[in-house]
């Protein structure tokens, strides 16, 4: 990695060699409980701890869960600071999963918040929600390209709750996951050059149907973070199979099926299952 | 008020007894060097806190937008939990513009940092994103409701970007935005009976061509968030015309319009306002 590497070859190189398994941190209250760790501040602090400890070196991706921090309120967010801090330090990829939207300066300030270099909640990339216009993250965008870091832009996920929204039809006939994905491509394509992978990626489920969604392959490559592997069903076996020939872009992020081995197993977890993943490598 | 009234009827009492006007509390970068202070978490806190003093007695609600403390960090969140409780303490209804939006138990995390009740970060309602699914939200409605507090889903913003997906149309021929209205409003028509104000609320903005956006009037009757009043041009003598029946719901929430008056010029500058929007009323 050299000091001008753009985020979109970062995650290149880093899924080349650890494969696409992502850890997520996710402090939920039941797996708090089954750690053995109290519902505080404190208790997340020392979750996002533990996982980070088992993921350095054997993964090359973290996405630690913000609600589940910010549930304890600005406690929350120290903890929080603690946890993005050190799994930086472990040269981990930060995607904070933040799924911040809103308008013009108010998106930046989000923006500020995760990816200016040296914030107290710096982190390598972060999730948006794009339902108040691609165009209001323009901003995001920029911020991000400048200081080498990357955005994810929501656009399909799996849960049956979010068809109607996205599948809903623009004014031409593609649907609003479509768009999203057409868009997406089009603004990364102002920015690489060929072998290069943008820096603005996308969300989309594990088992999102993509023709079902009305999207197409993204083109130029950029990264995909592909949440719900393991928990909702999907596993490495699916990774060629849903998300076809996109599948090389593939951040796999597993939460719950990794963290539910608990703080001692969970090193072992992940990696038997990056093993998985590398033995349906294409 | 009684203990066992709603957020939606404690809105219309508010409305009632002191109109529609609702002050921002947008610790913006540029109203921080405007106001004399400085960038930082201290600044922000002394902003949001002179805020709470002009508005208290003024004005029934305020809106401090989570971004612009966000942007700090976790010291950010220590200024906004002090600002939140200033304000609950002196009597105003508060909503937390923090557009969050997720899905299951991590949406169901995001109430609960800003909807339960003794939690640092208590508000009395919060703004959610319906991106993933109204069906994702019926966690944090149900916190709302079994706690009095309250709850805006984002239909419709008055920003140009928005127009896409919010516009996009869905398998019966519905905009999403109206699907978002007739949705919130059969949810509110579970728990309301005649003569109360649901409190499953909708942000509509204030520029917002309602036919345009294919809405219907907000039935039954449930509080309306309105951003962009003073900023965006709309202003009292716009609130019959753009919402029609549904005006009286309105929640006219200005920030940099009378935010810019600076903070000597503050209390007079909402005085005035008030007096114009009561010289609006129906």
């Amino acid at each position: 990695m050299t000091a001008t590497q753009g985020f979109g070859d970062r995650v290149r190189d880093t899924l080349a060699r650890f494969g696409p398994l992502c850890v997520g941190i996710d402090p939920h209250p039941h797996l708090l409980a089954d750690w053995g760790l109290e519902a505080t501040s404190g208790g997340a602090r020392e979750f996002g701890m533990r996982v980070v400890d088992a993921a350095a070196g054997r993964v090359g991706i973290v996405k630690p869960q913000v609600s589940f921090f910010e549930r304890f309120g600005a406690a929350g967010f120290i903890a929080l600071e603690q946890v993005l801090a050190a799994a930086r330090a472990a040269d981990l990829i930060v995607i904070a999963d933040a799924k911040r939207g809103d308008i013009g300066t108010t998106m930046d300030a989000y923006a500020e918040a995760w990816l200016t270099p040296g914030a107290p909640l710096e982190a390598d990339a972060m999730t948006v929600n794009p339902f108040l216009g691609i165009g209001t993250l323009e901003g995001t965008f920029r911020l991000a390209e400048d200081s080498g870091k990357g955005v994810f832009v929501l656009a399909a996920t799996s849960n049956p709750d979010a068809f109607t929204a996205q599948r809903a039809k623009l004014e031409g006939g593609q649907t609003v996951s479509g768009g999203i994905v057409a868009e997406v491509s089009a603004r990364n394509a102002q920015t690489t050059a060929d072998g290069s992978w943008g820096s603005i990626g996308l969300v989309i489920g594990s088992t999102v149907d993509w023709s079902d969604a009305g999207m197409s392959a993204v083109d130029p490559p950029a990264p995909i973070l592909g949440p719900g592997f393991g928990h909702q069903g999907a596993g490495p076996r699916d990774l060629p199979t849903r998300f076809g020939a996109s599948a090389p872009l593939v951040i796999a992020s597993e939460s719950r099926s990794l963290l539910s081995a608990g703080p001692t197993g969970l090193a072992a977890a992940i990696e038997s299952r990056v093993h998985e993943y590398r033995s349906f490598d294409a």
